[in-house]
């Protein structure tokens, strides 16, 4: 089978193993305490342009979301997301098991857009008596959001604005942050993330390490007492080095931007043998998630040789799939997909 | 001013206060073990037609809903209600302080359909890995719901059996009970209720009482413990027979009704006269809550004299607002609000 | 049977009653904020000397524990009381279900000592890694204590000292208050509990009211939003200006005190009937609870006619128990639990 | 320096990363549901003689003792606890996030008795209105304890049963399980725990594995839906074979035994070192914690060259402290700390 389902299926990249048996029998401090991930934290500040980052490392995504989360709000308080975002659908409840809902946007493209911020918080602030309503408190978008979609600078700036108008913090989950940001139409950078955001972070479980969510905040406000909230929520890890070591290996020489660049030129590959095939795509995209709609029969054939994941109904005969590159996916992966999908839409 | 804002912004029936004089200096048992409360248990079953319920009295719907919820479910469960829905959209989050998400789903009138609730089981149960999203475990609906709406019995017979299908809890909020069982379209009682819910509440606070909500518990599953769960949750008050007192004065020889039911005829009067002015109806009803929609002009004039709740804008120049009757409004403060419509409309 | 278990098995006060049928059918803004809340929240500012108190109404005492620690508390911090503290031991779990551990310190007669709360911060702040225990950040203490004991001004100085020098809040539960500071060892009063404590609570239920607990929030950093924490807990009552009502009745011109004070006499005749009898106590005490210890014997006929609480062995033939006045407790009844204590010592 | 204060400060066993590299590039199934984790549980079922175990990896400690506790009980439920159960200390308040009450019993040795536990049952079931108070639910107890003691197959027989006959859960901890179970007077093996608890783990993190715990759950009321709790919690990992992977080489064929017990030889060389110096010892012990009392003039001299961890004063002038071997402490600096501590002694 050729694995295109997701983008956490192979076990990390090479250099990684490398360090690994490199260090695997040196003593370290517990608890994240150690000199590998204060070298990773320090990679962190440079890249972003600033010295005054607090940067932790989580274990995964969800731990990392609910953590941040639970650390920024007062109990009373909401975050927003796209209805369409991770914390809002595939988490279990995971937000909600810290005591705090969220609130969902209808989006289509999985972005949350300034004006629905700014009507949410016109809104709540306009009844007679607020206290009844949760109260929104943060932004949450992904970046790719979930439909691999891509905010523009434009976007960004202004939803660094209306969170600063509202005195909103603004989070962007960055799982797959390496391939936003080496996408052929991403005009911003890590450091405009540390200034437009609150608080962000570094996907590594996607991007090329075994495990691992680079943390960054950027808002004083939200940093303190942050190492307590990894350990309430269960996230803190004994030998915390080996997060600091894969994201020194990552993020040290450029590892990390290379491979999530190859895998976008992977799937731009893909989406041109789609085009080529008049293939409609349910939105557009530049990262290494894909979302063509096929017929069910082409499907049928596809399904035999092809692990994708499904996105529901499109029309009656049709469905929408999401098709993922990785930094592990060979070449051999894409050219047998491309035929395979020439194939199909015959 | 006129108070057609709400149904709670008056004290309580005559018989009630009268009660508290007669009680007010005798001694009882403390946290709801006391007659008073072992009364008004036995009445609310007799009403019923069930033996076998258990009931509980507390303070208010937010805290009812919030305890009855989180007794009921394990911490990655989670209920469905319409978008409307009061623990959606007015309880300051407090579903999701117990740690449980709200599941909203898209509604007009109010109301979830049991093609809904299907849907969302399908959805949920044929997810390859569905430990990714909460599980829904309960159906939670109004009787009225927020807009003022009925479910026929077909409705709620319907929502039963969907419920009994895929193993959920039907949980009806009867915050305003009083008024949907009085109403001329109502073809449901108390003893259908007990039959298809597993656990419902009768409301007092809005419909006659100081303060005070029965929950009538018919699922021996939900039964075990709930004192603990009241108290846990901060809900247990020290005078429990302030409850059992309130409920036995209402319920005993049909005040309860009677009130609600003079309410939803002088709702029946503004309707008419709105009905007579070609107002148009948000949605239409039969209970004491009404949903015109009027000009921002002829609302300009009726805000001097009436407090009404907004409901938001229906197009550029008109308003949808909401007029409550209660147990409490009397007969001039109809005729007032009716003439000043008569006004208005012209 | 005489009613010696609790000081909250009667009604209330005549003059609650009074203003109840008084205003019991006028329409009031809902959710507290009405004239009568305003009011009664002036008189309690009043009292306390400082304009810019702020202070809500709360229908029970755990709710009012729940509500006010899970409003201070960051999700990692702790609240740290006596062993005997009611939040530890009698609120099923209430502080937490809010997310928080409860710290409990060993104390004989239920008071809590500066000394103690320094060891613990030392011992906390010492740790070479702090973040893998709870962090202490709020002191709850009882007055009187739930052994009926009394902090001395010079008690309460140092906790609040100690407090401030550790960044620690300072929490006083005052749902005997009024017994407390009417009692005539009590060296603080109303001002200076303003001073000393960042929030604290006058209770109602307890002394004369139906039902109410009076937070007082003196610390601005504790005051923000405090009406979504009550919404969110499940708190808000509908009909908030009962409560408003109960606490001007009591506090206007000092009807909480007086009765407060009745209580003490009485139960001082009950303590010098038990010295005459030379019955040891369990803890000495001023207030309206008395703590003898009787012989299995004398507490068996005791118990045919008085109601109180066991408080378990003293020793393999003798028991300590509870007897409690209140502000309805009758001269009568009085006279005959002092027979019937005469009768049982011999 | 010497590395003593704890069991986790290297990397991984020789035999992991052999794996790791062999597997680093294959393609696996997300979240646990993947060969190697499937053949790890099947031999963690063998060992433990017992078809019929539920087996989930998860990554620490903390998560799997907050993910275990919240899954088994009800809100109103407590878990019990020695005072020094690293639930209770050493977790910043982890369970109490999940909204339960650990309800701590004295402890000299770390270890809960049976007879405590039955005490605890009677006086909350004796109470007038046990619903006042959290129902206790779950025994959870550490092996060896935290404290380094052992229970005997005796105490644990006691502890089963008197759990079973009050209907609560026993839980153990068995983050240092290879220590004990090799410890040479452990009378009890996996068998014995499957047959005795209803849930408890097996500890990799800090017996040669990278990190890793894993839970088998003997009780079926506990082992429906596990994984939505994993995930509610933030705890499932999205490449789960790599706990699978570590697993199944630790167990295999008895590596996790064989390192443990030699940690345990190393420590015993230790023990034998501390006793023929007449150091006394804050609890004896079997296993790779040490406990012993040195006097401050002595820790002086050894704290620049041995890493331990304090324990705190034992007299003026004197501390405890620990010292802990593990899988991966070598011969020599065993041999150099023996020639350090019969120094220190003089």
């Amino acid at each position: 089978m050729l694995y295109f389902q997701n983008d956490y299926h192979a076990g990390c990249h090479a250099e990684i193993l490398r360090r690994l048996d490199r260090f695997s029998q040196r003593d370290f401090p517990g608890y994240g305490q150690d000199e590998l991930c204060g070298k990773a934290a320090d990679t962190i500040r440079r890249l972003c342009g600033r010295e005054d980052l607090a940067v932790h490392f989580l274990v995964g995504g969800t731990q990392t979301n609910l953590t941040v989360i639970a650390a920024a709000l007062r109990p009373y308080q909401a975050v927003t997301a796209a209805q369409s975002g991770h914390i809002h659908v595939h988490e279990t409840g995971a937000v909600e098991a810290t005591g705090h809902k969220v609130l969902a946007l209808p989006s289509r493209d999985g972005k949350v857009t300034a004006a629905q911020v700014e009507q949410l918080m016109e809104s709540h602030q306009s009844q007679e008596d607020p206290a009844h309503e949760v109260q929104p408190k943060m932004v949450y978008i992904s970046y790719p959001t979930e439909l691999g979609t891509l905010y523009t600078r434009q976007e960004l700036e202004a939803l660094h604005r209306v969170c600063r108008q509202y005195g909103l913090y603004l989070f962007l989950d960055g799982a797959r942050l390496g391939y936003g940001l080496t996408a052929k139409d991403c005009d911003v950078n890590l450091q405009d993330l540390a200034r437009m955001c609150d608080v962000f972070y570094i996907g590594g479980t996607k991007v090329g390490a075994m495990f691992g969510e680079a943390v960054v905040i950027a808002n004083p406000e939200l940093a303190g007492d942050f190492r307590y909230m990894i350990k309430r929520q269960g996230g803190m890890l004994a030998k915390g080095w080996l997060l600091g070591l894969q994201f020194e290996a990552l993020l040290e020489d450029g590892l990390y931007f290379r491979i999530a660049q190859k895998a976008n030129d992977q799937a731009d590959r893909i989406r041109k043998t789609l085009e080529d095939g008049a293939v409609p795509m349910l939105v557009p995209g530049s990262t290494n998630q894909i979302f063509p709609i096929l017929s069910d029969s082409a499907l049928k054939a596809l399904s035999q040789k092809v692990l994708y994941t499904d996105m529901g109904p499109a029309d009656e005969t049709h469905r929408a799939i999401r098709l993922c590159t990785s930094w592990s996916t060979g070449d051999e992966a894409v050219e047998e997909l491309c035929r395979l999908l020439e194939a199909a839409k015959k």
